[in-house]
């Protein structure tokens, strides 16, 4: 980048040298004087989103290929300025935009943000390193493997993760993939890492509640298994898996000559935030020798607050874990925090070392190389925002917003069971409520449309025991009492309309 | 966020909005006003840095352990100001960052990026969507899929690619997992999509020359397949895979009752940029009934200009290619694009449709779900960043700076070639110059070592027919001439001192 003052070079005068930058053509690279004025609008046109995001709708209601037919069908021959851009952003981009940091946004689970981890972002874009090896930017892998140790603290995770033992953390986009590296390394590990050599050879199963997230099976499918070999074992009301079914479905297993290999234990299900018994699932899975990989990529980020780490009792069980900062810990996505008991099991499954890739450091066995550890070789600086996050918000901040937002659900809880037209699909022990109104499954999906066609909040459902339930996850970074009020007020509304 | 004026809250006096303002506690969320502040500093950061990154040593030369030691060892309690972290990124990050962005970065491929770029990925932060689901925010999915039409447009790929047939294009993080989703969905194609229900049960072999990427072995074992059945196919002095030789191995295997379900062909391999005949390939792959895949990771981004389009000859035949803007192309990392000939049977591949997922858009069926063309579920607004780059270069900017690039390789191997101590240990056709000190290997081990402990510039090495043998790429945002010239002025006296 050009600085801002240009600077004369060798053999020519500063009079040619601002002579030169004002020769600007279009398509240049920015210079440093062009880049601050654009930075500085796009961050204010961020602050100013922000702000003023309640006025908008929540969900985008655009027809498909609407926004498709606004952008030109070909790319433009000669370059343009970045107003131009701004200016698209918000006339052809905003009408198609569903606000995800939006205050009424309560679907799905959220995926928050927040000012230091946007900042984070954008200076981990600026420096713009690719951390494949400690050796291609040492900071980029320490700073990580420390804020997996500080995030292992803040969440009183066991030291079993600890990087300091034979443990440690990763960050990795999704817990999608943290699921599939934690069921490659299972398979491997049950098969003495001969699968990896000669190729899926036998039933490998793996199991998981009846109430897993789809991604289990597609990693179950993607790792060659074959999704026969995946038993979804039964739940009880509440959703949580049965550790005797678990250890009956493995029993069977072994008698019939297949092989378990690993189970998937969910703390706070996507459907009901049901959270498995992980105790009781990992002393099946200690004594039976298979791979238990724990799944907290919401509910995980509750044990900010001492008073819910009763949701990772047994942890110390696991062979793996994963939590989402992306989800419910202000860190814009992606930020998928996995850990393992065994790091050498993960590296060994995941490792090719090509002559191009040799250096002294990964040589010497001193340092961690992060691209043995996820699918992708290539990474971004993601630690950065996680770091500013946790500094930003301190320990006390971020207890502080995570016990508002599970205090604004339970209170919203209490409104829903004290109504005579709604009832408490399951008991909602953090952020998650499911509720439905006791008129079918024909009202609660008119209630769901007229809300979100309405654009003043946004709620997805699911179906428990077959009928159709409504989701309300209170965890947006600007979320008050307010705006659960109002939706409140809008959903009882939308029941007697 | 809070918006900068405090606004009274219905009941509240300005008085007592303002005074609310004021009463800020140590990890709150930052309002629109602070924002903004820490906003435009983070972006005078970047500025400073990149304006001034010639002045700082390319490569890292701290000792494993030396950044993390200067990190607290727990998370702080309390929230600490942005200009804290500002400083620490300077003091603690800057000492253990290799300067990818630096000019005179001739090491691996580079992983450039742009002021456009970086601040297609701050904005894409701040609006903070996830784009799983056309349904979540279709504006996201919308912009890639038209922003891959015509990034397929700028480097002239086949129009089998396009998403107006039954083709289309979806930005993944990186051509491994492209190239994973690509040996899934022809694993799947091979057994009609039985593997994914029982899982491996045969040998499905997978074909490429063996000088091909090192993710290739890594999504092979990923499948389930088994780096046994990975062949690697005879190439020829120049690094290209033999068309004769892959037909033979094909045979073989067929002979043998295996089953041949991939062969991943290469245009620039990491090695010596090697460019495998795609056509005579392809023939083979279609009278076959293999699925190809071309993995254009680096290379590809020389098709922006017309005169180098010839590296694509043949892809027409292929059933899948990939090629990384986050390499070449200023679009700073994640951004592979990856474009498949039959999008239906990629999503057969990886979709699983669980109730909390289901919405009317995606019933349809008339709207894509990117969910189902890679392995994570969640996903950024990845193309915000490729918009911006497309848009503020302009097809006439993109022209010029990679041939420019070209241009600056192919003066050096000219260089190169006319002195008496130094040697081309292949044609160098791009932007990448494979070269050796006749004096052997120990000689070109040492000039490596000399070189980037100087810190003026950063290389690295390879072997090429057994021989160490070094890699200059010349690829950088910011890499003029001079640093070129001075990158072989520095080769020259390393070997003469």
């Amino acid at each position: 980048m050009r600085p801002d003052q240009p600077q004369p070079q060798p053999g020519q005068s500063p009079e040619q040298a601002s002579e030169h930058s004002d020769n600007r053509r279009p398509g240049d690279h920015m210079t440093a004087a062009e880049f601050r004025a654009a930075g500085h609008a796009a961050v204010d046109w961020i602050a100013d989103y922000l702000s003023t995001l309640e006025q908008r709708p929540v969900l985008s209601t655009v027809e498909p290929g609407a926004i498709a037919a606004q952008l030109p069908a070909h790319p433009p021959q000669r370059g343009e300025p970045f107003s131009a851009m701004l200016a698209d952003l918000e006339r052809v981009v905003m009408p198609g935009i569903t606000h995800w940091q939006h205050p009424s946004f309560f679907a799905y689970f959220n995926s928050n943000a927040s000012g230091p981890s946007i900042l984070g972002e954008l200076l981990s874009a600026g420096i713009g390193v690719q951390g494949m090896l400690w050796a291609t930017s040492p900071a980029c892998t320490e700073v990580e493997t420390v804020m997996m140790d500080w995030l292992l603290e803040l969440l009183g995770l066991p030291d079993i993760f600890r990087s300091t033992g034979p443990g440690g953390g990763v960050i990795q986009d999704t817990a999608s993939s943290a699921t599939l590296c934690a069921i490659l390394a299972a398979r491997e590990r049950a098969t003495g890492w001969q699968t990896d050599r000669t190729g899926v050879d036998r039933a490998l199963c793996v199991y998981a509640s009846d109430q897993t997230h789809s991604s289990i099976e597609k990693a179950v499918r993607i790792a060659g298994l074959g999704k026969d070999q995946l038993r979804a074992v039964a739940s009880d009301a509440r959703g949580a898996l049965d550790p005797t079914a678990l250890a009956a479905a493995i029993a069977a297993d072994r008698a019939a000559g297949r092989t378990p290999c690993a189970v998937i234990a969910t703390v706070g299900t996507t459907s009901s935030h049901a959270i498995d018994p992980l105790r009781a699932v990992g002393e099946i899975c200690r004594s039976e020798g298979v791979w238990l990989h724990v799944d907290g990529a919401h509910a995980g980020t509750a044990a900010v607050c001492p008073e819910y780490r009763w949701i990772h009792d047994g942890l110390e069980l696991a062979d793996s874990y994963c939590t989402n900062p992306h989800k419910w810990m202000f860190t814009n996505f992606d930020c998928d925090a996995f850990w393992v008991r065994d790091r050498a099991a993960l590296v060994r499954t995941l490792s090719v070392l090509p002559e191009y890739l040799r250096n002294a450091a990964t040589a010497s066995g001193e340092v961690i190389d992060y691209r043995d550890w996820h699918i992708p070789l290539g990474r971004r600086f993601r630690a950065l925002k996680l770091w500013f996050v946790m500094r930003h918000y301190g320990v006390e901040g971020l207890r502080r917003h995570i016990g508002q937002h599970i205090a604004l659900a339970q209170r919203f809880a209490e409104w829903v069971a004290a109504h005579d037209a709604f009832e408490l699909a399951v008991p909602a022990p953090l952020n998650l409520v499911c509720f439905r109104h006791v008129g079918g499954d024909a009202v609660n999906q008119r209630i769901v449309e007229t809300l979100n066609a309405s654009g003043a909040l946004y709620l997805t459902h699911t179906k428990i025991a077959g009928r159709y339930t409504l989701r309300l996850c209170v965890g947006g970074t600007y979320t008050e009492a307010r705006h659960v009020e109002a939706a409140w007020q809008a959903i009882t509304a939308a029941a007697a309309g």
